[in-house]
């Protein structure tokens, strides 16, 4: 697996922060998976102009849900509680990089960009956990959500490209790209997914 | 079918005015679907120590967003978009019914009997629109349709039923039920699901 545009990786010793309290992490997960759910039927409140990504956000929220099933089964399995849900510091600043300023579809790519983002910092997490914890059970859980995290981030930069023009839209992911590094290089510390 | 516990049965002249503009009765009920899928996740935000409670709650999330899928398909087929959200003034008012104060359990059953309300009425809505329509593809997809919302209208009495108890929660079903046949016989000239 590429690094999908990430500039910095994830130091692996926070995968065995993560690992010390899977309870923790297995909310932050879940909750991860409701709020990309979340965002995707946001997207079509806002642009139900655009079929193609109706269409595909729709399929996108009902994927994300069966991934916090999934979560929440491990949970139950392992006589382990869903905790509250927490904010996601993380997500919080890679939104502030963008002005809340511009056009209707300027705002639109900026949310596809984030997105695609995310989705790829997650799949770099999910790597580094399936790599690096002794849980094998989970270890193998997370190599699979890895996978389908790595094609989301495919979509909605491909959507990104689509709207926005790949001229004008390429830049914008480079410096964003640069942006989350900052933000990455201050984080590693917590048993969240993007902690 | 039965009528699920409603008081006032829809004048079936409501089928040929929702079918009058076939956009419009889709766009409705496609957010309908999607505000479904947005309480069902609220629900599990609100009360993620209802294990129980949580897991049908994101099943349902996935279910409605299938439904949303489909009727989102629908528009496609017949060239006609997908407009933007529309506020709906029934279940606004049907909101209204219980006061927000009362304990936390207290507003989960009002929510749950809320849902159940809702789901009752689509189906009745959905019954009479598959039994009055012209188009027979529409009619056969709201014959469809009409099984699941029974299901959910039985899922959210029985958790409302097993949360707040058999003997308090019958009587404010009932209850219930009466305003909403207060509130039904304003309604049923729009070509809303619920107008």
């Amino acid at each position: 697996m590429s690094m999908l545009g990430l500039k910095l990786p994830t130091d692996p010793r926070w995968a065995n922060i993560a690992e010390k309290n899977v309870e923790e992490i297995l909310t932050d997960h879940a909750y991860c998976e409701q709020k990309a759910a979340s965002t995707a039927i946001s997207l079509i409140i806002g642009y139900p102009d655009y079929p193609d990504l109706v269409e595909e956000m729709a399929a996108l929220a009902r994927e994300e849900m069966s991934h916090f099933e999934m979560v929440h089964k491990k949970i139950r399995e392992r006589n382990l509680s869903l905790g509250k849900e927490r904010k996601d510091a993380y997500v919080h600043r890679i939104m502030e990089f963008f002005p809340k300023t511009g056009n209707r579809v300027e705002r639109l790519v900026n949310r596809l960009l984030i997105a695609a983002l995310i989705e790829a910092r997650s799949c770099e997490r999910f790597k580094v956990l399936s790599e690096n914890i002794e849980d094998q059970d989970l270890a193998e859980f997370y190599r699979k959500l890895m996978v389908s995290e790595a094609n989301h981030y495919t979509m909605f930069l491909k959507f990104a490209r689509e709207i926005g023009g790949r001229e004008q839209v390429d830049p914008k992911w480079q410096e964003l790209l640069e942006y989350e590094a900052t933000v990455m290089s201050t984080l590693g510390t917590k048993e969240h997914i993007h902690g």
